[in-house]
């Protein structure tokens, strides 16, 4: 198994722009993430990111991505969900059961979406298991989807999705919408869509790709298996960091940083808006990132016993 | 006299973006530079600001600029020379004796050209008296100008002042250059280039323009006038916080800032090179900016009893 100089977790502003400062400080660095571009997706028009009078977010992450990649990163899809501290490196586990060795860790995964928390979900994240609606509506071409949520976001996903998939179910644990009126009664109008009210997911089915929903309807406790290709979950934002609380320190769920986006774990640094960083802007997080690639290379080479000083210094 | 809400002083990557932040608070925002680019201006290539895979680090200034006076920033260039504490506000006071006041001050002026420390340098600072030839070389067509200087940078400059001045003095201090010989061949050789050696300057003379150097040969202490247009000092670059360490901290000359780019002085904001920030990169200098135009509008907001939550939570 290679041993990566770094691990980047999460690949939007800050994870992105950390991997082109790793790179271009010749560290082998690879990005692991659930998306490219995290809640800049969401941004239809970057009007305070310096440098671009105008830019949609996911065009910016996309130039992101493409100066990583050509520095030489590494990106895969997928959710981590265990981070661990070995003699010399750290280990990280996918939710497929995937591991990675990396002399160092940079947390960058941002507020994401609410997870169900049930099985599957972790196993095909990224693969089956979706978030941004906006990102990946085109990949349903054709196909069984449903959306778990009952908000706004929940009702413009399925009403994006009708737009490429085949059948879009429409999954709520309640009787009631949280949605404006009007965003409903456009949904409900729709032929290719099935509202389900009542109703919670208990199990993502799947082999190699998202089979099946197993469901549950809360009234009279029946279960049903609701075959489908994909599942869109939208039912809000949080900041999940449990998972790494066995090595940072959290405020409020978020990771706690210094100037040189430390974590207290020598090796374990944090970039963005998984941090307690003070304003929570695709600028700030950009530049955090960066700080955060810099910080790791300087303590690779303080390991080996090498000076640092004034490479930096522009 | 109008109060500005702010005024920033350094129109760089960290000025500029603070301006960009500041204007969109609707904050009445002057910039105060001695140029629009700071140390970017020197950068042929920006190749590790995210979001453009290459542009000039001039090209990427112009941007910023044009994004903060779009949003409505002012920006005058000159000297600041002075600032001090009034009762609720600031008093900046200039090279040339105008004088501005301010409810908050971001310092962001970076690393700087080193003065000469002589009468006349900060009065014509940005107007005659110049530091950057690459910038400002086009705008001496026809003129004599003089530089400063025994290095590769005043050699390189009176290379390019050639190519549009009239007459071009190369004044140095010692008999000997610290340049490359090849460097100092290459203008030997020019007909408009006249060296001077084991020469100081005394004085910049002028009303409204500069008109001459008063010079002074330091083995026979003979003055001289020296009729110029203007001159270019090119003798390093140093951090120029001695003004204002009577209300901010320094260490090694640098301005010490917490993460939210505040500085012992409520009120007082300092971003970029000119910080203690541990590295000095473009997208660290614009973060800084943003987050110290932010943390200005809170000071306001904070001062006038409202509450500044949630609002750049993006």
């Amino acid at each position: 198994m290679p041993i990566w100089d770094t691990i980047i977790i999460g690949g939007a502003a800050a994870g992105l722009s950390a991997a082109i400062y790793t790179c271009r400080k010749n560290m082998k660095t690879l990005v692991i993430s659930i998306d490219i571009g995290g809640q800049n997706l969401l941004t239809e028009q970057e009007e305070n990111y310096p440098g671009y009078i105008e830019l949609s977010g996911p065009k910016l992450m996309q130039i992101f991505q493409k100066q990583a990649i050509n520095f030489g990163a590494e990106i895969i899809f997928g959710k981590a969900t265990k981070l661990e501290k070995l003699d010399k490196n750290f280990k990280i586990t996918m939710g497929n059961g995937d591991e990675y060795i990396t002399k160092t860790v940079i947390l960058s995964f941002g507020k994401i979406s609410r997870p169900l928390n049930v099985e599957g979900e972790n196993k095909f994240m990224g693969r089956g298991v979706h978030t941004c609606a906006t990102c990946d509506a085109p990949f349903t071409k054709g196909k069984n989807v449903a959306v778990i949520g009952g908000g706004n976001s929940a009702f413009e996903a399925a009403e994006l999705l009708t737009k490429f998939a085949n059948k879009v179910y429409l999954i709520h644990r309640r009787d009631e919408f949280k949605a404006d009126p009007i965003t409903v009664d456009k949904i409900k109008n729709k032929n290719k869509v099935e509202i389900i009210i009542n109703t919670i997911i208990k199990k993502i089915n799947g082999e190699k790709n998202v089979d099946s929903l197993l469901i549950e309807n809360i009234i009279d406790n029946s279960t049903k298996e609701l075959k489908i290709d994909s599942v869109f979950i939208e039912i809000g934002y949080i900041l999940d960091t449990d998972w790494v609380s066995n090595l940072v320190k959290l405020e409020n769920r978020q990771i706690i940083t210094n100037k040189k986006a430390e974590t207290i774990t020598p090796g374990i640094f944090a970039a963005g808006d998984v941090t307690n960083s003070p304003y929570k802007q695709t600028i700030t997080a950009a530049a955090e990132g960066a700080i955060a690639g810099l910080s790791s290379y300087n303590y690779l080479r303080s390991k080996e016993g090498k000076s640092t000083i004034s490479l930096d210094w522009k």
